[in-house]
């Protein structure tokens, strides 16, 4: 290993709820992956801790460098600085630049951007989107996110905050409140969250009651039709949100990940697929795939050391 | 004129009902355009008499030869051999490639593209998107089509069919009928031929009478509410439509071009602007520029002169 250490990459993905960080082949195999909860990462400097696990993951890998260092950040980033514009999860980091102090701590190139880019460029080069260029990739779990492939590099827009693609306007009049401030965003509808709303009402749960998307689909698959049409209501809004992505971005292949779409494929996906075959403009409806993720709990690490290679290959940046 | 014949570009732009050529200067000036009905070219040799028109220009310019020739086709084409996938209106030139023939007619390196595309790069360039490099372009007429522009490139995706902005799911449930075979797409809604059938039925018009989205518009200017309605709903729908390509894609300004958005910016723009207002990813929402286009009839002529500027800069093919 220490004789290829000069083309391995560091992938470091600091989520909402867990933080991460692993040793990245450029074949996409991860030589070690090391995880802490982000309110550890927090205690104390919470910048020092990432490149601590950093290197705790290095040590595991038995490198002592990497060609270069990936960060997937859980929020609206500015890519060419790793700085998030908005921090909710971390908000210590809010608007402070992680480009240098990572830089001059690996003292190798860094890149980073957004989780939900960082997982559509994983999905991309080493998941379900392996082989295409052209990948349109949906995190579906408490929210909707998203990221767009094209040429093998992510689609990043004017700002850096393209691929919204959970703030689709699903339903024009009416339809439930979003976080974004809109209503009837598909966020608003088929996340996690809007998934355990629309279920509490067509099942009259009783408001103090726990309930989740999780025990929706368990009654779903018991059985319960109440429970079935809200998967059904559920396809149909994510597959629309499908085909208006196929229909713009004209993609070989499109991969929903995240908890919701992975964990309730059987529930989702049949559903979605009819309705990109049904409602999608016909000439590309047909040939575009629409599948599930691959790469698991590790595509946050895998991610961000996608965003690494692009920064040494001079594709991203 | 002669001096900088080498420096350029004739611009051929086969519509649906006119076939008009042009001779374009590097900075988007028209120094010549000829027009002539697309049945007209029909009669004989279709790409024979286009070739013609295009010397026409080119002698009404007085310049003997360009630097490159561009095509704007009437349907999907293969941008690359010149190839329409799908002519309804020239349906001689179906799956018939025109690189090669017009190649040699004029000697120089020549480009095309489906009419929506090169009206995007045409309006990017040099129309209402001019300076900005990420564009969104919806031509609003008969139908709904568009283009989007990125990096100051075409964004063609992987088929060269992107930009489907008319097929946009409006309504999951209902909505018209969509000549795509779908329902509910934004071009049943919003479309010149959408918009006249939602009038017609609001207003009681007899299925015997013409009436025409124009005859829509004068009865709401003349303060007629249910065609006020029918307008407002219009915005509702085409700021929908506005909102999921902002989301997705991230563009500086919004071009809306084409008849109906042009000749009845009017009922429209505020609409639709407040839509985006609203209804928009908020981050997003704000610094987006939703305007109307600028090049208007000349816009086929121009885009497809962007197209072989493209051409020999290198940027597309």
């Amino acid at each position: 290993v220490a004789a290829e250490a000069g083309t391995l990459f560091l992938g470091l993905d600091a989520g909402g709820t867990k933080t991460a960080a692993g040793v990245v082949t450029p074949a996409g195999e991860v030589l070690s992956h090391v995880r802490i909860s982000t309110a550890e990462l927090r205690l104390g400097d919470a910048l020092a801790n990432l490149i601590e696990l950093g290197r705790r993951a290095m040590a595991d890998a038995g490198v002592e460098r990497v060609a270069a260092v990936g960060a997937a950040l859980p929020g609206p980033a500015d890519a060419a600085e790793l700085r998030l514009l908005a921090a909710p999860t971390i908000p210590e980091w809010e608007h402070v630049s992680l480009a240098a102090p990572l830089r001059e701590a690996f003292r190798c190139p860094v890149a980073g951007d957004n989780d939900a880019n960082a997982a559509a460029l994983g999905e991309a080069r080493f998941g379900a989107g392996r082989g295409r260029s052209q990948v349109v990739y949906f995190t579906v779990s408490t929210g909707i996110g998203g990221g767009i492939v094209a040429d093998g590099r992510i689609f990043r827009g004017a700002r850096g905050t393209s691929a919204e693609l959970g703030h689709q306007v699903i339903l024009p009049e009416g339809g439930p409140p979003c976080g974004c401030g809109g209503h009837g965003c598909l966020e608003a509808l088929a996340s996690g969250r809007g998934i355990a709303a629309r279920a509490r009402q067509a099942l009259g749960v009783p408001s103090g009651e726990p309930f989740s998307a999780e025990d929706a689909a368990r009654l779903a698959r018991a059985g319960n039709t109440a429970a079935l049409r809200v998967w059904e209501d559920t396809a149909l809004y994510l597959g629309i949100g499908v085909c208006n992505a196929v229909n713009l971005l004209d993609p070989e292949v499109v991969v929903l990940g995240g908890g919701v779409a992975t964990g309730a494929a059987d529930l989702l996906l049949p559903g979605v697929r009819r309705v990109v075959a049904e409602r999608c403009m016909p000439r590309l409806a047909r040939p575009v795939e629409v599948v599930t993720a691959e790469l698991g709990p590790a595509v946050g690490v895998v991610g961000a050391a996608c965003l690494a290679m692009a920064a040494v290959e001079g594709a991203e940046l």
